[in-house]
């Protein structure tokens, strides 16, 4: 994996890039729809890939893991395989799953232990383990173990989960050089910043991660409602390498994407688009709509005729609302495709205005519309 | 509307056939793919178009008159304009939707009353308000407004009802007659042969309904598992007149459309293939698929490769299997897509098969595979 940093804003920290894999260049900034159990909820690959023009996607290591399983998964000859996707997917590492949904979880020295959610099942994830089933997987971007700490979090214990989480990133390399790439593709590894809300240790884990010189860094534990994204993300992008791409995990809403980018960060994955999505709550140019709500049922405009692409003209608002009142799963279908066009759109304008040094005016224009709710 | 009869079937009473309307020709045989509420559930309306070529569908008064409402589809300028759909529609009157899902139903001379399934509302449908409502809705094919009789039913509430049916017919036709074409698009409307199992009834009522000389031609009453099917079918076809086109209703399995087409049925609906589909139940040239069992865990096979067809051809077995032991919506997606285009490639090549006058042999031959259990 190579990466090419094209151009950093004048005004801000934001940068345009290359991402070369050996399955396709992503042009960064770039936000990657979330494909958990190896579909993207309620979205067709081929809309996918032609339609939303996503350039790179992401799976769950622990959903795939306990489901199709790592078997199902090598026997069909990877992941990109058995779901029919030839670009690049990025795997996490498991650290957020086992933290919000595997019970029983026990962190030790060792790795993590954990009960599926699904059938109640033990398992044990370490870090040389979440590299096999990663590389069994085939991804792209493999992610290293770490563990995701619960917020708020006490200083003390903030520390000693970031020292085990560093460790546990040197065995995730270790392991990685013993270990060879699967499914014919290079598959590089990033290891992941922690350290809570506080300072000190956020720096503290950025050079430690920054020394690893992995082809690309990632800052975890940001998707609580902590207030302090900006904050923790700027600490820690004006330590990482400005020549390795920079992925902030489970970030975000729009806003905070454009406002993320301009903090230096290159990569971007989040449910919000889908999950929200089917639930009713859209992102458009013109702000935000909750297509439940009545005010849309006689509207026979575009749901997004600015934003261009096949679902969000073709359809109206008012066929949408009616999708939703009668639970239909079409509903559900165009919500996501449509959110999911309007990230990808945010990301490839937010580059075009980085290569034409026109960013920050841009943004602070945008986020004026997109951020009200019509 | 215009009806073609293009060739009649040496071996059996199969017909191959063009109805051509404002809005489009149909080559029959014809399967049209249910639409209840303005979408075909879980399939987007392109690959409704390019995938499945589905060249007619069908809508549902009873559910489009409850939600989203004739105002909101009139203000959108009809359901085709509502729901993007720009080829032929044909709806049903409702008789079988205010017999099975409405509450408190109420059948008199004038009508029949009901109470929404939705929120409890009370409405009346009379033959002339259900063409109203039709009109309104669009429709290029309308239908009549009937009692559709339980199973089992006795001879003289057979008789009785068919009468009022037939008394039902004759006001909607005047009413048609009182009426003009709403939409841009001429508007037919078909009767429906009413008559239970009995013999003498179904005779009676298809002289009845021929002698109206609409364009067009409906059995109803046969969705029920009478095991005579075939019977009433026959029946029915020999009478109703072979210069117009004859509409099944609510029928049924890939078996049940080729010996109905057989016995000179032109068009069908079901909601088998989208409604099974979603259950995980896949209809395919080489037989009955139940996905979500553990053979098909790591079949890396195509669904259905000698179908044709997008996802039938590029997504695996395993996979679906997958997304249904997942509960993931792309599963239900795939499913819906690939029974439907199994459904319309089912027709065309009976169609090619009546025009090559092999027909019978390829049926019996086809039945053999695609009605075993793999």
């Amino acid at each position: 994996m190579q990466f090419a940093l094209q151009r950093v804003d004048l005004r801000s920290k934001a940068r345009a890039g290359i991402i070369t894999t050996d399955r396709g260049k992503i042009h960064t900034p770039i936000f990657m729809p979330v494909g958990t159990a190896g579909t993207v909820k309620a979205v067709d690959q081929r809309t996918l890939q032609q339609d939303i023009q996503a350039a790179i996607i992401l799976g769950n290591t622990y959903h795939l893991y306990l489901r199709p399983g790592l078997e199902v998964l090598k026997a069909a000859g990877g992941l990109h395989q058995f779901m029919g996707w030839d670009r690049p997917i990025l795997t996490d590492s498991s650290g957020y799953q086992v933290y919000s949904l595997a019970q029983q979880r026990k962190i030790t020295e060792q790795g993590v232990t954990f009960k599926s959610h699904i059938d109640g099942s033990k398992h044990t994830f370490t870090p040389e383990r979440v590299v096999d089933i990663q590389r069994g997987i085939g991804a792209d971007i493999m992610m290293v173990l770490d563990e995701c700490t619960p917020y708020p979090c006490s200083y003390a214990y903030a520390k000693q989960s970031m020292e085990l989480t560093h460790r546990w990133l040197q065995r995730g390399i270790d392991h990685l050089h013993k270990t060879t790439n699967k499914h014919n593709s290079y598959q590089s590894l990033f290891p992941i910043v922690q350290g809570s809300v506080y300072k000190d240790l956020r720096k503290q884990s950025a050079e430690t991660i920054a020394a690893t010189n992995q082809p690309g860094n990632a800052i975890g534990g940001v998707c609580h409602p902590t207030g302090q994204l900006y904050e923790i993300t700027e600490w820690v992008c004006d330590i990482l390498p400005a020549d390795k791409p920079r992925y902030l995990m489970g970030v975000g809403t729009p806003q905070n994407l454009l406002e993320c980018i301009g903090l230096g960060v290159d990569m971007f994955d989040c449910v919000m688009p889908t999950r929200n999505g089917r639930n009713g709550m859209l992102f458009t140019t013109q702000g935000i709509i909750n297509i439940k709500n009545r005010q849309w049922k006689q509207d026979f405009t575009a749901i997004d005729a600015q934003l261009g692409g096949y679902v969000s003209s073709y359809y109206t608002r008012a066929y949408l609302h009616h999708l939703f009142r009668a639970q239909e799963i079409l509903g559900a279908q165009i919500a996501s495709i449509h959110n999911l066009t309007f990230y990808l759109w945010l990301v490839k304008r937010a580059r075009e205005h980085i290569l034409a040094d026109s960013f920050v005016t841009w943004k602070d224009k945008l986020l004026k519309s997109i951020t009200q709710r019509l």
